[in-house]
C-alpha cells in the first residue's frame, strides 16, 4: 500500500478501507512510517473525519498495538464506566464500590489530572500507600477477590495511542471525533470488559463546551462501543459547575467518603446512582436504569458500598486509617473562606476557570511532570440557583502557599455571576443514549 | 510565538499574520521547527486555503530563504513567462527570443519534465553542448549581451522551496493554490525581473484539469505578483491537445526552428505570438497585446528571432551545427508511423497520455534520477476537429527501444476519439487576466 496515495484519499474525504486504516496505525507504531506523514494524515483526519467502520478500525489497530486483557476465566459481567473528564468529578470511585456491592465485575484503568480536569488516579493516591501501578497478574486478581480495581495505564495498553496522542498534542489535532473515540476506546476496550457506560460532559468546565459536539462524541463512543459487540449506554452530563462540592484529591476522597456513608446528598451523588445504575441494568443486575438506581441507593443504606470501598483501598495497599481518622491526615498549611460579597442568587459559573484555581492552588498539573499537594483544592458549597446572603461564607480555599491562595481566589470571583432574580438550575442528565 | 496555536490558528480558517508566516517558514527552513509539525501546517493550509496577504507572506519567506538576484545595473525591462506545464508546451524556446530581439531583456530559471510534462531545460540540453547550469554571475553576463538567458534553477534560490515541496510530495499537500503560488512565485521572483506573463494550462494535460482551478491559481499568482510590485498579465490556454505538432526534447527544437524560421503556422505559433507580445506589451515596446503581436511577427518574418534563438544557443555553449544542419543529429533507433483505422474527425485526446506515452518512448522521466533519450518522442500530425482518412499518417513514434514503442502506439490509439461528424476545435485563449 502507498502511504501518500492513503493520506491523499483521506484527504479528498474517500473512505479508507480497514485494511488501510490497520497498515498504517501498524506501520506508523513500527516506525515505518516518518511522523511527519502521520502528522499529514492526522490533519487530513481532522478536516474529513471518519465514519464509524474506519474508526473502529483506528480503534482496534491502536488497540491491538498494545496486550489485550483477557478477564474471561474470571466468572461475572466486567463493566467500565468512562468520563470525559471534568471539574470535581470523582464519580468512578463512588459508582466502582457501588457495582461491585451489587455482584458486578469492576475492571477500571484511569488517567492523571492535566489542565483544569483532575484524573481519578491522583485522587485515589492522595490516601497514603495506594498503589494505582499494580501488574496485570494483580489487576486480574484483585478484580476477582474485591470484585473492582483502579489502576493506571501501563506501557503495555494501547502503545500506539501514546506515540499518537504525542504527535497530535504538538500538531493541533487533539479535537477531532475520530481521533478522541479511538483513544479513548483503544484504552477501555484493552480492560476485558463486557460492557461500558460512557459519561460525556457539556459545558465551561468540559472538553466539549458545547451539547452538539458533545452528542456527536457520545454517538461516535456508542457506536466504537457496539462494533466491538460491547453492551454500552451513553450518558451526556452538565459540567457547567463542578460535581459535587469538593475540588481536590483527598477533599474529592472525604466527599466520596461523605457520599458512600449515605450522609449526604447532591448533584454528585444523583449522577453517580444513574451512572451504577445504568452499569447494573447493562450487567444484568437490574432490569431497568430505574431498578438499577434503586438497587445502588440500596448498596449505599446497607453499607455495602461503603464497605466494599473500603476493600478496594485495603486490596491496593491504602492505609486505611486516613479513611477511618480523616483527622489524620495531614492539614494544608493555609485555608481561607470565599465569602460572599452581596445578596443574590448564584447565576453561573466559570467551571473551567474552578479547575484552574484548583490546579494554581496546588491540586492540578500543567504538564505532565507537575508535582501536585493532595490536600490543596477548593470546597464550594454552593450550586447554579441556589440563594447568597451577603457575608456568608460560600466556599473554602486550601494550599501550602499563601500567594497561591490570593491568585485562585481572585479567579474564582471572577468565575460567578449573581443576580437579584432566581436562576434557573442547570439539567444535570441531558441525554441518555 | 507557538508553533501549535499557529497551526491550530490556520486549521480553525483563521488569517495568519505576516509575521507568523515569516516565522514558521523561516523556522522550518533552519530546522528549527520538526518537519511532522509543519506537515501537519501544509495539511491545514489545503483546506482552509490562505488570503492574497498570507500567500504573499509565504511567497516572500520563500523568496529570501537564498538568493535574490539584482539585473537593477543592466538597463532594460526585464520580463519573463511562466507557464504550469503541458504537453509539447515549448513557447519559452519561441518567445525568449522574440521578446530579446525586441529589446526586452528575458531572463529566464526553467525546471525539467516530471511525469506527462516536459521541461523547458531537457529540451534545450538536448542540443549537444548547451550548458542550463550557469553560475550567477554569467547568467547576468549572458542577460546583458545576449537579451535572453535560460538556466535551471541553483540551489541558492528559494532553498527553503526545496525543502518545503519535498515535504509536499511525500504529504499529499501539493495540489493547494497557495501552496502552489508561493512554489512558482518564490522562485521567479528571484530572477530580478520586472515584470511577468502567466500560462496557466487548463484540459486533460493540465496540472489543473478544471477551469475553474486554473482561474482560481491564475488570480492568485496574478494577485501575488502584484504584491510585489511587478507588472503581470495571465493567460489561461487550452491544454486538451498536445501544443504544436512535436513531443519530446529534439523534436520540439525542430518544432521551434521551423516557427522561428517562419515556416510554420499552428496553435503553438498562435500562442506564442500572444505571449510574446504581451511580454513586450508590459515591457514597453507595444502600446497594446495586438501591437505586441505584430512587433513579435515582424522579428519572426525579419529573421531577428532565428537569428537571437542562435544567439543563445550560441552564448550557452550550444552546437550550432545540429541546429544549421539537423540531419546530423542522431536518429532514433526504431520509427513507427502512427495510422488512422478509419474515415472521421479527431473529437478529443486525451492529453495526458499523450505525455505518457512520450514518457515511454523515453523522452521524460517517472522520477527526478530518471535519465531522458533526447531523440525520442512523438509526432503529431492532427488537431482535435481535424478531418482524417482510413489509411492516412497522422502521427510518428520515435525510439530506441522496440517495445516501448508497442507500448505507446496502444496508450496513444486508446488516447485519441473519432466521430463521424464535424467536432469544434477547443479554443486556445480562454481567458486574458
Amino acid at each position: 500500500m502507498n502511504i501518500v496515495e492513503i493520506i491523499r484519499k483521506k484527504r479528498n474525504k474517500e473512505e479508507l478501507t480497514k485494511e488501510e486504516v490497520l497498515y498504517l496505525v501498524k506501520s506508523f507504531t513500527k516506525g515505518k512510517i516518518p511522523d511527519y506523514q502521520f502528522s499529514a494524515f492526522l490533519m487530513a483526519v481532522y478536516f474529513s473525519g471518519m465514519n464509524t467502520i474506519e474508526t473502529a478500525a483506528l480503534t482496534e489497530a491502536m488497540l491491538y498495538s498494545g496486550k489485550v486483557i483477557d478477564l474471561s476465566l474470571i466468572p461475572g459481567f466486567k463493566i467500565d464506566k468512562h468520563s470525559t473528564g471534568g471539574v470535581g468529578d470523582k464519580t468512578s470511585l463512588i459508582i466502582a464500590p457501588i457495582v461491585a456491592a451489587a455482584g458486578a465485575l469492576v475492571p477500571m484503568i484511569s488517567g492523571r489530572g492535566l489542565g483544569h480536569t483532575g484524573g481519578t488516579l491522583d485522587k485515589l493516591e492522595s490516601v497514603p500507600g495506594f498503589r494505582t501501578s499494580l501488574s496485570l497478574s494483580d489487576y486480574k486478581l484483585v478484580v476477582k477477590k474485591c470484585g473492582a480495581v483502579l489502576i493506571g495505564q501501563t506501557k503495555d495498553i494501547a502503545p500506539a495511542d501514546k506515540l499518537i496522542y504525542a504527535l497530535r498534542d504538538v500538531t493541533a489535532t487533539v479535537e477531532s471525533i475520530p481521533l478522541i473515540t479511538s483513544s479513548i476506546m483503544s484504552k477501555k476496550l484493552a480492560e476485558g470488559i463486557d460492557g461500558l457506560v460512557l459519561d460525556v460532559k457539556t459545558g465551561s468546565g468540559a472538553f466539549m463546551r458545547e451539547l452538539k459536539d458533545a452528542e456527536e462524541l457520545a454517538s461516535s463512543l456508542l457506536n466504537t462501543t457496539k462494533s466491538f459487540n460491547k453492551k454500552v449506554t451513553a450518558f451526556i452530563t452538565d459540567m457547567n459547575q463542578p460535581l459535587g462540592n469538593n475540588i481536590g484529591n483527598w477533599l474529592e476522597i472525604l466527599e466520596c467518603i461523605d457520599i458512600l456513608k449515605g450522609e449526604k446528598e447532591n448533584d454528585l451523588l444523583e449522577l453517580s446512582l444513574n451512572l451504577a445504575g445504568s452499569m447494573l441494568n447493562l450487567a444484568g443486575k437490574a432490569d431497568s436504569l430505574e431498578e438499577g438506581i434503586e438497587l445502588s441507593k440500596q448498596m449505599i443504606s446497607s453499607g455495602k458500598a461503603y464497605s466494599k470501598f473500603m476493600d478496594i483501598i485495603k486490596y491496593q495497599g491504602g492505609d486505611l486509617k486516613y479513611i477511618n481518622n480523616p483527622s489524620l491526615y495531614p492539614s494544608p498549611r493555609f485555608t481561607e473562606d470565599l465569602i460572599a460579597e452581596e445578596d443574590g442568587y448564584l447565576c453561573s459559573t466559570d467551571c473551567y476557570q474552578f479547575g484552574m484555581a484548583s490546579l494554581e492552588l496546588g491540586a492540578g498539573r500543567m504538564t505532565k511532570e507537575d508535582d501536585i499537594d493532595p490536600k490543596a483544592g477548593i470546597i464550594f458549597n454552593k450550586k447554579i440557583g441556589d440563594k447568597v446572603k451577603k457575608g456568608e461564607v460560600i466556599g473554602h480555599l486550601f494550599s501550602d502557599v499563601r500567594n497561591k491562595i490570593d491568585k485562585a481566589k481572585g479567579r474564582l470571583t471572577g468565575a460567578m455571576e449573581f443576580s437579584n432574580s432566581k436562576c434557573k438550575k442547570p439539567e444535570l442528565i441531558k441525554k441518555i443514549i
